[in-house]
């Protein structure tokens, strides 16, 4: 039975780094929220599947995924379940230990990135904190980037690469990958000025994944807009 | 060897969360921060914990769990890691997925109060953001805290209780408990409003579980303050 992946149509958003996870297993899954609503997808069916209708314990907010009688919600929670039953991670528990760690600082890097655009009410339009965003964009760009950044560099240090965690790849490089893509679309000149070249060389490195390669290309891979996490708002780039 | 957790002295912060997991498994731990540097420890040892100093993978910030060789970091992978080895969740591997996905979402919230009070610049004084710390505030109270404490009371009731998954105390119980003590704390008008009955039964619960009830009278225990996530400002309580 193919996963089933609850997100909201229309945006990469969090259900990206699912998605990218479930691409690199080579894992069947339906993307639920982008299925018309005429076959039982679209957002009515997100919306069900945040209140409860899957059973299990509820979740708070999308991505979520069904996996068998198991309904999974939190990013971080849904990675890791799908990298240690596809081979996205080492197998001994300091390893994926370690990458719960990683992804959830890449989860936090997330988190700081779309407040940068929604500093104060998470429920209110862009518009009406724009002067906020504006100041909170201005803190992101000069220290909390580069130190998210900068982490990340010595972490490939650390492990000695060429991959995050060292000689495999894992679902924290795909989620990386993301992210650091994200920045680039929302903050194209803060990026370029602060990227690590060994961050762009990890980008680039999963871009050939040859699994990842093939979604990148397909329908199914989404491009960034201003509905999701990462906004070109060209006066948050300075 | 004893546990060594290394967080910010003067604050119960995030060490709390690892703390409380500490304290219900009966684990042995030194709390670094909190030793004299003349005993290697102090907010002198933390740096140099957080630049790297125990090795292997960086953390990107405290709280640190050094236990034997392995030196972890973020709080919700800490958890995870003493709870799978001290009976602080249930054994299957579902259940223990639901448990991360749960210490995330308290996690989500223990960000947002944080955020009320440091809206626009993690690194600057509370006083340089006040005024958009009232609007953050504002929102949190009448949107975020009651989606949240909505969002736990409804995981009670789907678990069946009297613990949130289910029959059996969880380290997601005592984050929980953390962080309604923390909201009754920063926020005890909107606190009092808001809280679902089953949330205080659940907060008493943890409490009165034996180890936690002599943990908290104990000086490792420290009060809430004006440095740490949860802060008593009384204009941001409306």
């Amino acid at each position: 039975m193919p996963y089933r992946l609850y997100y909201w149509p229309g945006l990469p958003g969090r259900g990206e780094f699912v998605r990218l996870a479930l691409e690199e297993a080579g894992a069947p899954y339906v993307d639920v929220g982008r299925l018309p609503a005429s076959e039982g997808g679209g957002a009515g069916a997100v919306v069900a599947a945040r209140k409860g209708a899957l059973g299990g314990i509820p979740p708070f907010a999308p991505p979520i995924l069904q996996a068998g009688d198991l309904v999974l919600a939190q990013t971080a929670a849904i990675c890791a379940w799908i990298g240690e039953r596809h081979g996205l991670v080492p197998a001994d528990p300091e390893a994926r230990a370690h990458a719960v760690q990683l992804q959830l600082t890449v989860m936090d890097l997330v988190a700081e990135a779309h407040d940068t655009h929604h500093p104060l009410a998470i429920g209110e339009y862009y518009e009406a904190q724009r002067e906020a965003a504006v100041v909170k964009a201005a803190q992101f760009r000069k220290e909390r980037m580069p130190a998210f950044l900068g982490y990340f560099k010595r972490v490939l240090a650390a492990s000695g690469g060429p991959w995050l965690l060292g000689e495999t790849r894992s679902y924290v490089d795909l989620s990386l990958f993301q992210v650091l893509s994200g920045l680039d679309y929302a903050f194209p000149q803060a990026y370029a000025r602060e990227v690590p070249a060994e961050l762009q060389v990890l980008r680039q490195r999963v871009a050939a994944l040859p699994n990842i390669a093939a979604y990148l290309l397909s329908s199914r891979r989404q491009a960034f807009n201003e509905h999701g996490i990462f906004r070109r708002y060209p006066e948050l780039d300075g």
